[in-house]
């Protein structure tokens, strides 16, 4: 019930999951929200879909930490709950990201020896997708933690790109030695001692800049919520620009000020890129669709006991419905065991559930309610 | 002599330069190569162009403060001394930009009140180029220094592109109230303390996102040198990365694997596609032309007490020349004094010049030479 535009795209897309691939969803809000919007897609009854009702709704405006504490009838507490029950095997919301993250701490609570959840992306690229943590988690961290970010992002790339040992590399303002900042480099010494363990499922590529996400040097880039968050917007907001620019220049667009009336030759070569716009645009629409972030459907909150999505808040039906079946690839592969061992070797560097607060940034969080937290 | 390809396209972009805007240039470097290129670009004897011979070269390999005590006679250090003298009115070099920073510092001195000089450079953008600062000069810093680096980027902003009252905005995870890290939040309250000055030459915009920049939100983004790197390389990558694929699409990619002998539809929409990437390549071609962060010929390294440009190291003649066109400008604009001046109202915030290493990241600077610095 959180998305920007919810239910509809919600309900819309986990009706498109159920249909395409062998999976159930429970669709958990508003009862008569939900069956009038079931009814508007032709699915009354669906096989495959039940509701669970919930009578109240995080906002964008809520604060991750108190709306856990006031609204207990949430319809994100109450999936979260399902999940923590074993009723569900996933959780995917587009709503309030720092809520999703509060709810999964202190329902799910985190994996052993993770000290800070943290949110793993794809991103589409020429050679190959690549994955991106933390994306927007945490903005103030410590080396262990980015340690474990590294860690985090390949085992989500293990599952999504099915590279068995990914190449890991530390995001920096450059790969020369003396680049980096304190956090970076300590967390370098720590990768680097990781990465030396006979059963280490990674690689380390140690430091790399910015643009060599995209030139396939790497398969995971870790960085800071902070930074993993600049550069996913960056993108996002480069791509929407040039895409901007490609289609007004193919259209042809005018002449500077102070042009007069254009010459033959400069006509004919306006005629020529507008004819050349027209037989362009399916591929520009197919390329643009093919790199569209929201294409991946959506990002895991990773280090947490349990599967979960966090959607991007615009998210379409598309989008909605490749959340859910990332959801239902992730439980499928019981990702959040497989997270664990994978840490398991990385706790000889002193990392432990125990240390620092477990909440979002910007969060004062209640105490975990007894027993929930898993680690 | 420092860049990656130096002195051709140094010695041809200068000569470029010269011919098209109303400036002098003074070549710093090895006598007999100089002369050798100037003699292969038809330019010897060319009015207006000087050689002052320099027997060493800061490599890319050199470290910053190391090299400014060991190589006396590096091209780099005289021409840095030559434009403390007023013998030239600004320094340009495609080389090891930690070297410039370096020399600058204990050469030209900071302006007063600058805790720590950062690289200023344009974005091109749908609706309007933007200036980010600081884009790798420093990466640890202070609240004070990044309020600093805003104020820096607006001046350069007025000059470049002659905004008379930038709209300035901090990079963050996002706008709400609560975003931002420790950092952020501080520089926030500095720099609105400083918009609201009668005489503030800017407006503050508070926290922007990264697809803010793309949007026309802003003119000017203050960020640390960390996040300003990994932003610069991170929109060259992907601008190089689609355009590669839009070129692609456009030639008709072949179709994925286990796709058969293409029905007759699919022959014809190949066509149509190729048809139409030939006729857009011109367009794309102009296009890609335009957005070249290299057209932009440099960053400029602002707080030191002269005007510095820094160019890519990979910058061919054009780039070298649009470099040498654009020292010009800040040095006609009286860059130095104008930025001093805009710093002054800012003083109050208990910036000065005498806190902390004003050495490159990474580096143990030398003491600056007796007089040297300017703060």
């Amino acid at each position: 019930m959180g998305g920007d535009a919810a239910p509809r795209p919600e309900v819309s897309g986990a009706v498109a999951a159920v249909r395409e691939a062998a999976l159930e969803v429970v669709l958990v809000g508003d009862r008569a929200r939900l069956e009038d919007e079931l009814a508007r897609v032709g699915a009354r009854g669906e096989r495959g879909v039940t509701i669970e009702h919930a009578a109240e709704v995080v906002t964008m405006d809520d604060h991750p930490g108190e709306v856990f504490r006031k609204k207990r009838a949430s319809s994100l507490r109450i999936a979260t709950e399902l999940v923590q029950a074993g009723r569900a095997h996933a959780l995917v919301s587009a709503g309030n990201s720092g809520a999703i993250l509060a709810h999964a701490l202190f329902v799910l609570g985190r994996l052993p020896g993770v000290e800070r959840p943290a949110i793993a992306t794809a991103f589409p690229a020429p050679h190959g997708a690549f994955t991106l943590c933390d994306v927007g988690a945490n903005v103030d961290v410590r080396p262990t933690m980015l340690a474990q970010f590294a860690l985090l992002g390949a085992a989500y790339d293990r599952v999504v790109h099915g590279r068995p040992r990914p190449r890991v590399g530390l995001l920096a303002n450059g790969s020369e030695p003396g680049k980096g900042t304190g956090l970076t480099r300590a967390a370098h010494a720590l990768l680097t001692a990781a990465a030396a363990a006979p059963d280490a499922a990674f690689t380390f590529a140690g430091h790399v800049e910015g643009s060599d996400l995209w030139r396939g040097v790497v398969d995971v880039v870790a960085t800071d919520g902070f930074t993993g968050n600049v550069v996913l917007k960056v993108c996002e907001g480069v791509a929407d620009a040039l895409f901007g620019l490609v289609r007004a220049e193919l259209a042809g667009a005018p002449a500077g000020p102070g042009a007069g009336r254009p010459a033959v030759g400069a006509q004919v070569a306006t005629v020529r890129r507008r004819l050349g716009g027209a037989l362009a645009a399916p591929a520009l629409r197919s390329l643009e669709k093919r790199i569209d972030f929201a294409e991946t459907g959506g990002a895991l909150l990773a280090g947490v006991d349990g599967v979960v999505i966090i959607a991007h808040g615009r998210s379409d039906t598309t989008a909605m419905k490749n959340a859910v079946k990332l959801a239902h690839r992730f439980a499928a592969a019981g990702l959040p065991a497989r997270l664990a061992a994978s840490l398991g070797a990385f706790g000889a560097t002193g990392a432990t559930g125990s240390t620092g607060s477990p909440g979002p940034a910007g969060t004062t969080p209640p105490p975990p309610p007894g027993g929930g937290t898993g680690a």
